[in-house]
């Protein structure tokens, strides 16, 4: 009797009879001999139905298959050295369950939007499905990572009172009889949290409402970001640089088939292995001032800055010690230097640019109190928020990746929203 | 010289010199020796100081120590067969980082608001920090087993222009220009993933806009929704049962000190091992009217019922095969008797009430497209959804797990607000 498989797992059953359950993807016959290539969620697979063999009346339901239909197949596996995947499938027998009249996503170019509006039906192509699978791989190795680091996974809400970074770019909701925002980041719980905990990370949807529409920008877009008590900024990005390069070098063990799928040059992601190299911010400034740019010190960054800068380096690069005046409120002054704060952004190679920020927090209470009003903040909202400098604090440091950005990188994707199943950006909020 | 290192690994370095960073979680003196318990977020250590070996200065510093004051000690590791975690520190310095006066959460009893209103604080408890400890390994342990039974995880959006369960509960949020909703399940999501990745599950936060106030309920909380493509109602039990019985397993194989601080009778999960026991929803309503429940078919259960009909088992069981007009629009009906559908809730023992809920899904289209008549569901803006069953239809099931339901019932918890770090319920958005 033939035993149900995947195709992942086709390889266990050579020269026995196996029953595989999924979709037609493609096909080509040559009068005698059809080639079908079945897809089942797990790989793509060549079975091969030869007139002679398998009699007319299944070889005529082979002929009637269309792109999409699901069937279920059985027939025999066989080893073949010329197979994608080392293995095709001597048909046997096969069973229409749904049809798939007029399937339109073809074999054929299409352009984005419209591919964007059958996002339901695109992800089933080889390509998105080889992209989520090393978005779902990034995830497990960034937990991986943690996990066996000693961290604690905390989740911290999306719906808030306040926001750590203002209210101009958040999304509004009533909360009943209350306002709300959809959380930008949850830095600012997941600092409460390691004061508890030591040493945590959330991973989870945060949110952006902003007007932008570049390839590097979701209004939607996950987050992993970790929080360490007693952490210095040193300790922060050494941590980082582990973490990063631990994450690619599990996408290169453990989805060779899906980066080929993709058609990624896993040659530019060989040498990202730790340390990494590290730029002040002054020697960004000068560095991009002796190439010609019109930047001065105060001035953040743009996107063809963080290229030109990454550009220098064959793994992502550190660049530490921003002014104090464009960062976040909460960064931690560096102690000589008050002017700039112990923060760093890391930007990927091949002009993806930033993929993580962090810094050290303030932890002094004073200090925080003066900034509470120098920035305006709401003190009923952040007041637990300036507590935790009250009873025990400690120095502290994290930092927030963005998920998409980072797998857009890995697998060298043009836009990020081919790094998210169902992409939310500035017009598109369907399907 | 000392090693930096943490309470849970301080087994390794016994009658070494060790650093840890952490907290004081309580005091005790006989006059000439001190008993520091020092938390670091991996756990509590008793660590003595001895007034003769410390000598007066080091001593002083330890008397002048309060709750939750930030410390750095310095010690020797120390066997010892009293302590629950078989060790102590023998204390040779420590230094203060950072102070705390008045710390508003004490070792006495507080009321729950009270401690809700300093969750940011009442996290860094022992009890507290185990449950969330839990909530990170039920976590863990789901993952591992989807992962290692051939699941890819995909994120669903959180914005979604519509609901798989009418818009009544729905928190509404303005999109830019369109009116969006914030996600009560994935599961739509999840069925087109499952048409191309096969087997899927998501997991993160949902959200109901329910003016519900029971211990039961939180406004956003996490689920996990797996997904398969060629699964039926019956492939979907097994998978349930085989799911939580090994999460369960894992939880009482590593979190015996969590379950030890939380105080949990563990011999009650000893019993939950697959298979489940399974009630229809016909024997359940014939059962609750012989014990005098004034219910009739048609009914939903409340959680009275519930809480009875699981009182019957040691472990959870299985309700199937609800009424077709008090279940969700896209469930399977029952082929043999269309008035009830492919459906089954998983109520858990000790009254803790349904934790999944899960259902094959209809795949035909034009079954799909009367319900959108019949449910007056808006065509557009779920037409992705339909065409679902158009290309490629395959039977398919998948299931929710309410994550704070299941580490509220793992760990016993009197109401699930205690399972999750920062719960958002009727009237709290704070911290």
């Amino acid at each position: 009797m033939a035993t149900q498989t995947t195709v992942a797992q086709i390889g266990t059953y050579e020269g026995q009879a196996v029953i595989l359950r999924g979709w037609l993807y493609n096909k080509r016959s040559s009068g005698k001999i059809q080639f079908l290539q079945v897809r089942d969620g797990t790989g793509v697979i060549q079975c091969v139905a030869v007139r002679n063999e398998v009699g007319e009346d299944v070889f005529a339901r082979c002929s009637e298959l269309t792109q999409e239909a699901s069937v279920i197949v059985e027939g025999v596996v066989r080893a073949d050295a010329r197979a994608p995947i080392g293995y095709e499938v001597q048909l046997t027998d096969i069973q229409l369950v749904g049809e798939s009249v007029d399937y339109p996503i073809t074999l054929k170019e299409h352009g984005v939007d419209f591919l964007m509006d059958h996002r339901h039906l695109w992800i089933r192509t080889p390509r998105q499905r080889a992209i989520l699978k090393v978005r779902a791989e990034v995830e497990r190795a960034m937990q991986a990572f943690l996990d066996g680091d000693g961290f604690t996974r905390v989740d911290p809400p999306v719906l808030t009172p306040s926001s750590a970074e203002g209210t101009t770019e958040l999304f509004h909701i009533k909360y009943f009889d209350e306002d709300a925002y959809l959380t930008q980041s949850g830095q600012m719980y997941m600092e409460a949290a390691a004061m508890a905990l030591g040493k945590v990370y959330s991973m989870g949807p945060t949110f952006r409402a902003e007007r932008s529409k570049t390839r590097r920008h979701l209004i939607e877009f996950w987050m992993i970001e970790p929080e360490m008590a007693y952490y210095t900024h040193d300790d922060n990005l050494a941590l980082q640089e582990r973490f990063v390069s631990s994450v690619v070098e599990h996408v290169l063990n453990h989805c060779e088939a899906e980066l080929a799928t993709i058609g990624r040059d896993v040659s530019k992601l060989q040498h990202v292995t730790a340390p990494f190299p590290r730029m002040s911010y002054d020697e960004a400034i000068a560095w991009l001032q002796k190439r010609g740019h019109d930047i001065q010190w105060g001035d953040d960054f743009g996107a063809p800055h963080e290229t030109e800068l990454a550009g220098q380096f064959d793994r992502p690069v550190f660049i530490e010690r921003y002014p104090t005046a464009i960062k976040a409120f909460y960064m931690q002054p560096d102690p000589e230097r008050p002017e700039v704060v112990l923060c760093a952004d890391l930007l990927a190679p091949e002009g993806y640019g930033e993929i993580i920020g962090g810094s050290q927090r303030i932890h002094d209470f004073h200090l925080m109190e003066e900034r509470f009003a120098q920035h305006h903040l709401p003190e009923a909202a952040y007041q637990w928020y300036l507590e935790l400098r009250k009873w025990g604090s400690v120095p502290h440091s994290g930092f927030g990746i963005g998920l998409e950005r980072t797998v857009a990188w890995i697998c060298g994707l043009e836009h990020v929203r081919e790094a998210n199943p169902f992409p939310r950006t500035l017009y598109r909020l369907y399907p």
